[in-house]
C-alpha cells in the first residue's frame, strides 16, 4: 500500500471564484459560500486537467499507485496575508469543507489535512479553533502550517519564538502532525511562492532546531515539506556549532520529519542518508507543479515513486517504511 | 428603444477563478488565461443566477425592456490596488476580452465599455494602451474610470490634478465617454466598496468642477455613476462659492453627465431637475446589487424604468432623450 | 416660535489669535486665555461682519425670524488633529466658555452646544469631562461630535466601533443629543473641510445604522447635520441589504435625526419625505458659508426658512414640528 | 544713537486670527487677508501689552533708548511646517506687509527684516521671491532664516548642505544680511520653541563653519541670534579640530556675526571676548520673552543696554560699534 | 590632591575588535569575550598613544597632576542604538570589566564609573542590573547616563519623563551619582557625536529642571558633563519663566552638578559664577578629544588644571573644593 | 597543485578596532587608518588562532595542502548596510589594502579577491571604482559580490534586475569573476549571517537564471559560494518550468560556477553530478566557520580536500580540473 502524505485538493473553479469574490467585497456581502455541487466536486477530481498535463487527479494517483493520499488546501491559494482576517477564516473553512466532502465522495482514497486561518490580525491561539473543528468534526488527520503568514510582505517571528506556541500546544493535545508548508509570496520578497516554500522550510528547520520548541513540546510531530529546504544538503555547515554544543547536527535533524517531495533521485538519496529512512515520508504534491512529462524519460516529473524504486540500496523493509508505515504511525492511520 | 448605459458583464466562475489564481501566484505562472468556452459564456448570461434573484442577466433585461445595454467589468472585481501591475493588466484584458465575446455572442444586445488597468505602479499614460485596444480593435464605445485606484488604502491625487491628464487626452482623441465608477474598497477606509462608489463620485464631481480639467479638455465627456454621489442633493452648499466666482453652480454641474442609477423616484426627480434631462442617461446597473424584489411592490429594486415611467411631469420627448437619445449621441451609437 | 438647532458662535478675533498662539508655542506659554472683554463679545454679535455679507449675527437671526438658536463652536476651527492634546483641550474649553458668555449676554436668544476636546492622543472617555462641565455647569443642551478627529490625516475607527462608546454613554447619562459635525480637513484627504462634512455625515449614518450602537444605546439621540450627507438621496442603494435582513431601510433611517441645513428646496423636500417630518429639525448654520445673497432671488442662500415656507404640502402642524416642537422635545427646551 | 537689530513686530490680534483661519480652512477660503486697520496697527504698538509687562512696544523702546529697531515677524508664529505651502506663503506675505505698514506708520523708528515662506514642500529657490519683494518693493534691509523649517518634526539638511544655496545666492545678490532664527518646535522634538532657538543656533554655527558655504559665498553676511547658541561658551571644544586643520577656531568663529540677545552680563562679556566686538550687534528681542521685571533689580530682564553699560572694559568706540556702527555697516543703514 | 571626575578608559584594540565582531555576527557567535591579557591592558595605559598626542594615558595624568581619575567607558563607543539588545549588554559588561581590571592594575589611581546597557529594546528597569553589579561587585562609584540611547536616530522621551524613573530610583538606592553624557550620534541627526554631547546636555538640564524629577528624587545626584551644554551661558533666557513661577533660575540650576570640562578659561569662570563653586567638579575628559597641544601656548588643550589655576579670584578653599572636596563628598571617596 | 578559491583574510585586531571606531564616530574623525604594522599582519597569519581551533591560517593551508588561496574580506565584517556610505568605502578600501599587503608578505601563497563598497546609499556604478583599483593597481583577480547589501534590513532588487548592471559591466570589462557571497544579516531578517549566505545564494541562482543577465553579459563569470545554496538539491523543482520553456534546467544551471564549500561528501557529490565537474571549483572558506575538529573522524570539518579525495568515481583529470585547472582558467592564474 502506498500512502502519499503531501497532496493538495483539486477543487472546482467555484471555490476560487468564491475567493475572488471575498477579495472584491472584503466581507461586505457576508460569508456566503462557494455553492459547489457534488457533480462539480467529482468533475474536479475526474476530469482531465489542463494544469496537470491533461490528466485528472484520480488518474494521476492511479497511475502512480497511490492508495491513500492526505490532501490539504492548495497552499498558494491560502491568502494568509489578506485583510480583514474574516476573509481568511471564511475561505479556509470553505476549503476545509471541500476537502471533507472530497474525502467522503471517494471513500478510502483521501484523508484530510487542515488548512489553518493564519491571519496575523489574529493571534495563533485564534487559529486553533479551526484545527479542532477539522480534527474533531471532520475527521482530519493533520494540518499544514505556514511559517510566514505575511506571505513575504514583512518578517514574522522566528519559528522558535513563543509566539507560535498555541499552535504547538493544540497539535500535541489533538495528537496530529503538522506539515510545514508556506503559502503565497508577495513583494517586497524577491522570490516566487514556489521558491518561498524552500526558503521558509530552510528557516523553519533551523528555527525549530535552534530553539526550545522541541524540548518544550517533546510530542510535537513536525514534517517539513520538500525534503527540508536547503538543510540536508547544507547540513555540514551546522556541524561545527553542534559539536561546540556537545552534540552532532545529524541527531538534531532527526527530531523532525521530512517528505520526499524532491524531483531528482540523488536528492532523495541524500535526504534518506542525512536524516534516516525512519524520518522520511513519501510525499508527491501530485498532481501539481511537477505534473509535467519529462520529454527525456517520458515520466511525469512528480513520479517520485519511480525515483524511489530506482534507489537500489533500499531494503524492502525500508521501502515499506517510507511508502507506508512511517505515515501510518505518524498519522495514526 | 431603451438603452441602458450602466450594465456590468455577467461572466462565468472561470474568470474569477483565473483572478484568484493570479492573486495566488502573483504572476509566477505567467499570464495564462481563464479558458472560458462559449457554452460557459452563454450559461453565464442565460442561466438563472442566485446572486440576482434567481433570474438570468438576459431575463432581467427582457423584463425591463432594455434593448441595448452597455456593459463594463464588474467594478468591485477590478482589483486596481493589487500588485504587481501586470496582474491588473492581465485580468483587465481578460475581462475586456470576455466582454467583447459576450457582445459578439448576442449580436445587437450589448456594446462594450472598457475597464482600464489602473495600477498606480504604472503611469496613467500606460493605462491608455488598453483603452485604445478596446475601442479600436474590440469596438468598445467607452470606458469606466476609477478615481481611486488605491481602493481605499491610501489617498490618490484629486481628480482635478494633472496626474490624470493622459487619460483625458486619450478619451478625447478616441472620442469616447468615461463612466466614473470606483472599484473595490479596503482598509483603512471605513466603507464598503458600494458606499465607496458614492464617496468617490462626490469627490469626483467637485474635483472636476473646481479644476481646469473641463476647460483644458472642452470635448471631454464624463458620466458620473449613481446620480453623482451626494452632489445634486447637496448642490446648494456650492452655490455661495459659485456666486462669489461670478457664476452659478447649476451651470457648472451641467458640464458633466449623470446616470439614473438611483433606486428611489424622488431622487431621480431631484437629479433631473438639478442637472437637466439633457444631462442624464438611463442606467440601471442591472442585474446587480439592486436585483432584489421589493416585497412591498413586487418590483425589482433596480427597476428604474418603472420609477421613470412614474414621473408624471416628464414629456415624451424628454423621456426618449433620457432612455435613448442622450446615450445615442454621447456614445455615437 | 422658531428654533434653529444648527448655529455656530460668532466670536471676536481674540479667540482665534489665542488659538494661533497655542499652535505657535505648543503649550510652552501655559494655558493662558483669550482675554476677551464683554464689549468685544458684543461687537462680534452686533457688528456687520464682512464674512457674512456685511450683516451681523443678530441681524441675520432677526431677519430670518429665529427666536432661539443653539450655538456650538465654529467646526472648522476646532483643530482636533493638533498636538499635543492639551492645546485641543484648552481651546475647546475657551470656546465653550465664550459660548456660555454669549448665551448670558443676550438672554433667551441662545443656548449652548458643547464642543468636545476630541484629540486622538486621548481616549474618548477623556473627552467626556468637558461635556459634563458644559451641561452641568454651563447649562448647555447638547454637543457636537466629530466622527473624524484626525481631520483627514488618517482613518479613524468606523462610527459603529466600540471605540466611541464612552461618548454615547455620557450623552445618554446626561440625556442630551449630539450633532454629528466634522471639523477641519487636511491632506492627504482630497476635499475641503466643507465637503468633508458631507463625506463624514454619509459615513456616520451608515456606520451607525449598520452597527449595534442604536441597539446598545436605545436612548441615544443623534442629529446628523446637513441633511444626512448623501444618504437620503442615495437611500435606495441600501434597500436590498435591508430587505435581505428582513426590514426596510427607511425604518432604519428613522432611528436618527437630521437637520434641514440644505440650501435647495427640493433637497429639503426629499429629506422630509425620506425620513419623516418628525425626524427633522430646522437648522441653518446661519450666519456662515451660506450667508451670501443669491443675485437671482435676492435671498440669502441660507434663508432655509423661506425654502420651508415654500413647501406647499406641509401642514401647519408639521411646520411647527419642524421649526420648533421637535427641537423642543429633543433638547428638552 | 542705538540700533537694535533683533526686534519682532507687535501686530494686532487680527493678524493671528487670520493665521488661525488659514489653519482651519487650509486654503479653501482663498488667501483673503487679515483686514487690519491703521488704528489697530497703531494700538498694537502703543497700547500697554499684558504679554510684555503691561507696557507698550514703543514705550519699551523709549525706555531702553532704542532709536531704530529692525523688526521681523514673531518667529514662533511663522508656522513653516504647516501644509499646504500656500498657507505659509500667504501668512508670511501678510506679516511682511504688516511690518512694512508699521515702518511707514512710525517713520524713522523701524526698518523691516523679512520673514521667508520656508515651506519644505517648496524648494529654497521658491522662497527667494518673497525676499526680493521685501527688499526691492518694501525697502526691507535683511531677512530672518530658519535652519529648521520642519519645526522639530523631522531633521532638515545640515546648514552646510548645498540644499540651502539658493538662499545664500539671493542674499548676496541683494546684499542683505540674514538673521539665523528658528521658528516653532513641535513633537517629537523634546524642547520648547525657545530652547529650540538655542539648539538650532548651535547647529547652525557649526554647520556653516564646517562647510564650504563661507568659501563659496565670501560676501554672505550671517548674524546668529541669541549670542550664537552654545558655541562661544563651548568654543574650546572645537579648537583641537581647528588646530589639526592648521588654523584656530576663533578665526573661524569670526566669519559670522552674533547679536547680544543674552540676558546676563557675563555671557555678553564672554561673547564679546570670544568673537570680538566688531562681530557683535546690539539685539534685544524687546519686547518679548524677556519683558519681565527682575524683582531683584527692578530692571526688565531684556534691558540688555544696561548690561552692556555695566561692562567696564569696553571703550567708548567699542560701545558705539556695538550699539550702532556695526549694524549701520552690515545693514547699510 | 586632584580628583578628575571625567575620564574614559584607554583600552586595547582587542576590546573594539570584540565590538566589531558583535556587530558583524549580531550575536550568532554567542557572547564570547575580548580575550584581553594584562599586558595588553597595561600597554593601553602606558604606551604613547597616537590619538592622544603620542603620550600615554598615565603620562597625561602625571603631567596634569591628577592623583585620582574616575573612568568610564569611551562614550562614543557605547553603541546604545545597536540591535539586538544583547549586543549592548555584552559589550557594556565587557567594557565595565575592563575598567575594573584597570582599576585593580594601577591601585589607587582610578575608580570606576559604570556604563549602562541602555538599549531602548529593553526597559530602563532592565539596565539597572548592570549598575548594581558594577557598584556592588566591582566597587564602582557612579555611572554615566545617556539621555539619548537612540543616538540621534529618533527622539527619546524628555529627561523629565517618568520613563527614566527606574534609573533614578536605583541611583538613589545605591547612593551613587550619574554623569550625564550621551554616546554616539547617527543620521538623521545633523551633528557629530561630540556636538551631540552639548545638545543633549542642554536638553537634559532643562528637561530635569522643568520636571518633577528633582522633587520626586530629592537625593538624586546628577552631574552634567561639559559644563552643562549651553545653559549656564544662556541661563538669562530662563529667568523670566522662573520669576513668573515665583523663583529664580539660578536656584534651580544649583539642583544639579557640573564638571569643568570646558577648554577656555572664561567659560569655566562663567560656569563657576553661574552655579557656584560648590556645584562644580574638576573634570578633564583627559586624554581625549582635547589631547592636542595648542601651538600658541604649548599647553594641551585639555589642560584644564592650568585654566583653573589662572583664575585669580578663586580662594584656596574654593580651589580645593573644586579639585577635590566636592568630588570626594559627592562620590563618597 | 591545489588552488582554493574561497578563503578570507586573517587580519589583526587593529583592523576591526578601526571598524569599531568608524561605527562610533560615523566619520567625524575622518578616514584615518588602522595603523597595522607588518609584524601584526604576519602574526595574524602565523599565530595560532583560538577562533580556528588554535591553529594559524598558514598552518591550516599547509595541513590541507593548499598551494594558492584566493582571499577576500571576511564577509560578515563588511557592514554594507551601515551609514553613511563613506564608512563602508573607507573600511572596504582598508580591508582590500590589508589583503594586498598579505599577498605581498607571503609571495606566491595568496591572490586577492576584492570586497566592494556596496552601500545602497550609492549607486552600483559608484562601487566599481574600488573594483578597478583592486584589479588594476593591487593585482586582484576577482571580487566578492553581496546580493543583499541591506543585510536583511529590507529587500533589495532581485539579482536579475537592471539595477546591478554596472557591476556586471565592470566585471566583464576587467575580465574577472565575481564570487556571490552575502555579508552580515540583521533584524528583521530571521536568520544568522551564516544561514543568510545560503538563502541569498538560493535567491541569486534563481534570480540570475530567470533573467536576461546571462544573455546580456555572455562573458560574465559568476561563482556561487557554498555549492549554490539550496538549488542543486532542489533542482528538480525547476525542471517543469524549464521544460515548458523548451529547455532543461540542468543546462541553465551550467551557466554559473559553484564552489565546493560544503562539509559533507554526499553534498559535494550531488553538486558535481548536478552541474558537472567543469562548473565546480575547490573552495574551503578555511580557516573559518568549519575550522573545528570532528571528534568522530579527527578531521577538521572544513577538510574538503579529504571529502573530495574520498569520492571514488572522480577521474584524475576531473580531480585536477576541480582542484586547480578550472580556477586557473576562470581566474586566469
Amino acid at each position: 500500500m502506498i500512502i502519499d502524505v503531501h497532496g493538495h485538493v483539486s477543487a472546482p473553479s467555484e471555490l476560487y471564484a468564491y475567493k475572488a469574490g471575498l477579495l472584491s467585497h472584503r466581507g461586505a456581502h457576508g460569508r456566503g459560500g462557494a455553492g459547489i455541487s457534488d457533480d462539480q466536486l467529482r468533475a474536479a477530481l475526474e476530469a482531465p486537467n489542463p494544469s496537470f498535463g491533461n490528466q485528472s487527479h484520480l488518474a494521476h494517483l492511479d497511475e502512480a499507485g497511490v492508495d491513500l493520499q492526505l490532501i490539504s488546501p492548495r497552499p498558494y491559494q491560502m491568502m494568509h496575508s489578506e485583510s480583514p482576517a474574516k476573509l481568511v477564516e471564511w475561505f479556509t473553512a470553505e476549503t476545509n469543507d471541500v476537502i471533507a466532502r472530497v474525502c467522503a465522495l471517494v471513500p478510502g482514497r483521501f484523508r484530510g489535512i487542515a488548512g489553518l486561518p493564519q491571519s496575523m490580525e489574529r493571534s495563533p491561539a485564534d487559529w486553533v479553533a479551526e484545527l479542532r473543528r477539522c480534527v474533531q468534526e471532520l475527521g482530519f488527520v493533520g494540518a499544514t502550517f505556514n511559517p510566514d503568514p505575511y506571505e513575504g510582505t514583512q518578517q514574522p517571528p522566528n519559528l522558535g519564538d513563543r509566539f507560535w506556541y498555541p499552535v504547538w500546544e493544540a497539535l500535541c493535545e489533538l495528537d496530529v502532525p503538522a506539515l510545514i508548508h508556506s503559502a503565497g509570496c508577495r513583494a517586497p520578497a524577491r522570490e516566487t511562492y514556489s521558491l518561498h516554500f524552500i526558503q521558509e522550510e530552510t528557516l523553519a528547520v533551523v528555527g525549530l532546531l535552534n530553539s526550545g520548541v522541541l524540548t518544550d513540546f517533546p510530542d510535537l510531530k513536525i514534517i517539513v515539506s520538500h525534503g527540508g529546504g536547503a538543510i540536508p544538503y547544507q547540513r555540514g555547515r551546522f556541524q561545527p556549532g553542534a559539536i561546540r554544543g556537545g552534540g552532532r547536527f545529524e541527531d538534531r535533524l532527526r527530531r523532525l520529519y521530512y517528505d520526499t517531495c524532491l524531483y531528482t533521485q540523488d536528492s532523495i538519496e541524500l535526504l534518506l542518508r542525512a536524516v534516516g529512512v525512519d524520518r522520511c515520508l513519501f510525499g508527491t504534491e501530485k498532481p501539481g507543479t511537477g505534473s509535467v512529462r519529462d520529454p527525456g524519460t517520458g515520466r511525469w516529473i512528480d513520479d517520485i515513486h519511480h525515483l524511489i524504486t530506482d534507489i537500489d540500496w533500499l531494503t524492502a523493509g525500508e521501502r515499506k517504511q517510507l511508502m507506508e508505515t512511517n505515515a501510518r504511525e505518524l498519522f495514526r492511520l
